[in-house]
């Protein structure tokens, strides 16, 4: 079925393997009359490439957006927006040594499970390459919401990093470094643990906290749909992520009923802990949302595993790889958030009491 | 839109307040030929109603289903299941010193933002009693996974509640109490917190861990629609939950790749910090699910907020109240994630290899 | 899957069979604040109901809507409004000697193919009683459109039965008869047709024309959910239905485009062959479809069949039954164009360019 | 809203417009392990190709179609495929001719009333250019069908071209004339006509019959996604089609219950007037549609019309246009039952009563 569509209103369909010609999303629903062209989205696919932080690989990876339909003189017109971003490493290396091997950690052999057939170069559909599709949709959703004049903006960074968490957030710092972790001291400590585990042929996780700012109240459609389910499943399903969080998330749970309601003044909320979100429904404050990434599974160290016929074997991933998804797993989870809220600002349209 | 549709293949919509006449739901796609009848969603609901712990009011609420369609002779015909369960507190109390406010926590100032107009009594939509329809809907899916022949089966416990932790796992022990709670020193002093706090006149929070067995490999949808991404919704849909883990969850954050990988041998993974599931895709082993319920907003104590006109006021609720959502919230979770189950079992047979 | 549900944003679920307890329609995405009670419903509902015409049964069939949520202090909520008709004849007469035959022109071959089992009761859920839901749930459509401002209307009027055309369209005198049709003299030949193949133990088709006025241009999602797309979906779907224009419909095909093509001047189309959708999307005229009824296929003339062990048998059925569909069919096809258009209203909202 | 994508398990969703880069289409919920590759799809694409029949223009428009994902080594692997067929006459003439007027016959008007702007090149997205896309994905739900072992087939013809009806079916001798006309007399009539009223600058229309079979019993999911809704819906959205009929159509409407009802004998269904489709459900005969399409409103005579700013012009228009959409409207038909069939197969694996 249509696993690879997200939203209902601002709705995108993503395509492609890792080691395919291309890949690509097709957007439809997105309002006619907003400015839109390949620098847009070229600007949120660079965020993603990787970096040359000491987490990342040395690969290169240009990420060229093509809009292929949707677009006229420069504005969206209503009809469905494709674009695609070619595979510039398509026809790669030999993978035959992993082609019958069941890598731990990623979905070899759920999509052997599944599908009986599955496309084993650089994980086919699994990889995070796949991700590259979301941030461009995510671009598109970004435009759409600035133009609509509420002013919406997504922010993210990394709280933590290989167990080391965030004292302070100085957000120029954030923006100043590829972690886009806004604790200097903490970054020290960061790019230490990394240096150490890159070492040891191993690989680290860490967490993520994405803020959406000014959006209206009113946005979600309980009961299923609530903005804080969306949320959840937006972030869930990108691959690294185990965990989400909203507003004070885990912590609710051992707090009190007074210390965690957000009590109500003429002003305003007095505090966040529902981050934003009050019934499934947008309170219009900051929506605050925490991921947790697991380290990537792609590691030096050798690791039992069994190939098809369920033979064992081990294996040990040769090559660079990046030591965690952190860096580049930012500008995706911001990507998911536009997305989810330029879907229910649509669907908040559809219902609005206005008259038509 | 159908912000109340939940599930592709097998998907219910839930309909009804608190206190209009009946809630309900509707199940569109459960196969053919199920044997089902009141019985067994009886068994279910008896589950989510007011028990007699400590943490619950003493108010009677019998929630009596009834079967409208879709059941012929005792089996699923393959048309619309409709179930009905009236509201026997429907004509109840006077709201009016509610009526205007909007109580920290809840949804009141959010529905109000939304639609413009909201049935304030007893929360109207936005109450927890919304979620009968669910567990009723869930007791069908059950029922239809425990006679496909894959014998699985969705247990949860209470593993922490108002901050305490469980240091073990007795299942038997956790079936003898209303909270599910697997520890009986734990429970000890969980009673004890529960009761200081409702001293104070105020609520408490906890953690769940939802647990399917004997899932078969290959459930879940790529790219969006993975099985955890759908479990992430349902479980952030239901109102008190503020995060949800997978498997190791917030933990593997922490970990290393190597420690946070379960690795392969012939005779299965050696460990399962994924929570059977890998990319997205169920691998055969127990699903594990985690969710961090906030305490109940409805509190004795005094709070600030205002009214519709936006004056300020205070506001202390009164009556007896829950002072944690924990021991009912178990079956809706377990409801939940039947319901994924469910569906994903539907779905796959449509995309199964096999010549049809 | 979720057959038994109709539209996207203004979305209604049926269900109920025809001698189940009860049927009903769950509807959801109707905006909040329309003023709405039961006796809007009822209104609806009687003109479907069994008629004192030449081609009706005398059967008694009270339609009673019974609004179970969504509803509050007679307006709308913009939660699922839940809407439950009892069904009075649920325990009637046995039905054993059907239980196990196909009836030629019904489903109950295709029902028993599909599922493998099938509540014969009068027809289960291919009964034409399940139109009943969908009368309701365009009384809401309708109700909901009248109040947004732009007085859109749909009528509909018989036009041919029994092979008897009309010749004019009185539209008082159409109101005056259960047949609904706009020609006197054509009533007389009909009524006297009628008749005659009554006597034969046979019964009758014909053919509808619906119109819908007031529809603003623009509605329509091309390039597969275009308006005339999901008129004939909505039509189609109505069991008797087997052929659907639009416009001039099959007369286009003999045309050149030089007569079929509607020229355009300062003060509007010249003409309306294009029913009032052009590329998919409303112009701005009405919106013109016919439908063509089949003959009601239970008849009193003994006709060959087999019962589902394949042997061969002549069935004849008894009773009082409908001659022709025709005077029941009328509001049906008007609560599916409304049902029709309000989706296509909201999807529009949704759709539109204009800053939320 | 999502109202390029067509169908719920076999899935598809295209996008472009006539003059832009490209067009193409993403098609989910193909099952995995189907033999596929271009040549496939290029024999579909090329019987939709402008041929060197009378009515056709004589322009050339290689449709080479590119598969971008979801083939591996051959198969298909479940996972999206991306098709996209480059445009080649995409920087094509100056269209400021008519970038302010809007055309009779076509969605000109339409397109600025919904959506504000329009891509006028061609006519956009509304330009039956995009149905090569939908011919696309036709090849693949043929291969699908093809493979799973039922022998399903679509064939189509044209029964009536201006008017002329034929009056034998001679499928050798249809097979073998781009029209797909299977009687050779009638041929010669319409030819001529064609020759006549391309002379006068004037075009036609036709009717087309399309064929489905050996399709199984059971496809097709009340009460609204019917087989036949379905495809009403599927043929409706092709932008020339302006009637559809299932069986004996429009013929039903004038016979009696006795002559239309299909008796059933132990050998089978006696007559065929229901094309094969009972209360929405395949019964196991050859599902039969036909189409009424309306003439090519793009005409060399003059025609009225107004510029966007509501003054009045004329429109003549130049260069060489088709007469009748008929010889390549065929292809579009049969992709579309294709599509229709794909979908319902795999939604009937989703609810069959069959263990999983």
């Amino acid at each position: 079925m249509s696993g690879s569509t997200f939203g209902k209103c601002f709705q995108v369909s993503t395509w492609g393997e890792s080691h395919g010609p291309a890949l690509g999303v097709v957007i439809q629903g997105c309002p006619p009359g907003i400015e839109l062209d390949e620098s847009v989205i070229q600007k949120s696919l660079d965020k993603r490439k990787p970096g040359h932080g000491v987490a990342s690989t040395k690969r290169k990876e240009p990420d060229i957006p093509e809009i292929m339909s949707g677009i006229f003189e420069g504005k969206t017109t209503g009809t469905p927006i494709s674009i695609m971003i070619r595979n510039h490493d398509a026809k790669s290396r030999d993978y035959s040594d992993i082609a019958s091997l069941f890598r731990p950690g990623h979905g070899d052999f759920t999509y052997h499970a599944k599908y009986g057939i599955r496309d084993y170069r650089g994980g086919g559909r699994a990889s995070a390459r796949e991700t590259a599709a979301r941030v461009a949709a995510g671009a598109v959703a970004e435009a759409f919401l600035r133009q609509i004049g509420h002013n919406i903006s997504v922010d993210s960074m990394t709280v933590a990093l290989g167990g080391i968490w965030i004292e302070k957030k100085d957000f120029a710092f954030a923006a100043s470094n590829s972690f886009e972790c806004p604790d200097q001291n903490a970054l020290g400590k960061i790019e230490k643990r990394i240096d150490e585990v890159r070492k040891s042929g191993d690989s680290l996780g860490g967490v993520l906290e994405i803020t959406a700012r000014n959006v209206p109240a009113g946005l979600g459609e309980p009961v299923f749909d609530k903005l804080d389910a969306d949320i959840a499943k937006a972030m869930m399903s990108i691959g690294a992520v185990k965990a989400v969080e909203i507003g004070s998330g885990c912590e609710a749970a051992v707090k009190t009923g007074f210390d965690n309601n957000d009590q109500i003044t003429p002003s305003g909320f007095e505090s966040n802990n529902c981050g934003g979100i009050l019934a499934g429904i947008s309170n219009g404050d900051d929506i605050v949302v925490r991921v947790h990434v697991k380290p990537i599974p792609s590691i030096l160290k050798e690791q039992k595993t069994v190939d098809d016929k369920g033979n064992p074997c081990v294996l040990s991933t040769r090559g660079r790889h990046d030591i965690c998804a952190i860096p580049r797993i930012n500008p995706v989870c911001r990507a998911m958030l536009y997305l989810v809220i330029a879907d229910h600002v649509l669907r908040q349209k559809a219902i609005s009491p206005q008259k038509s």
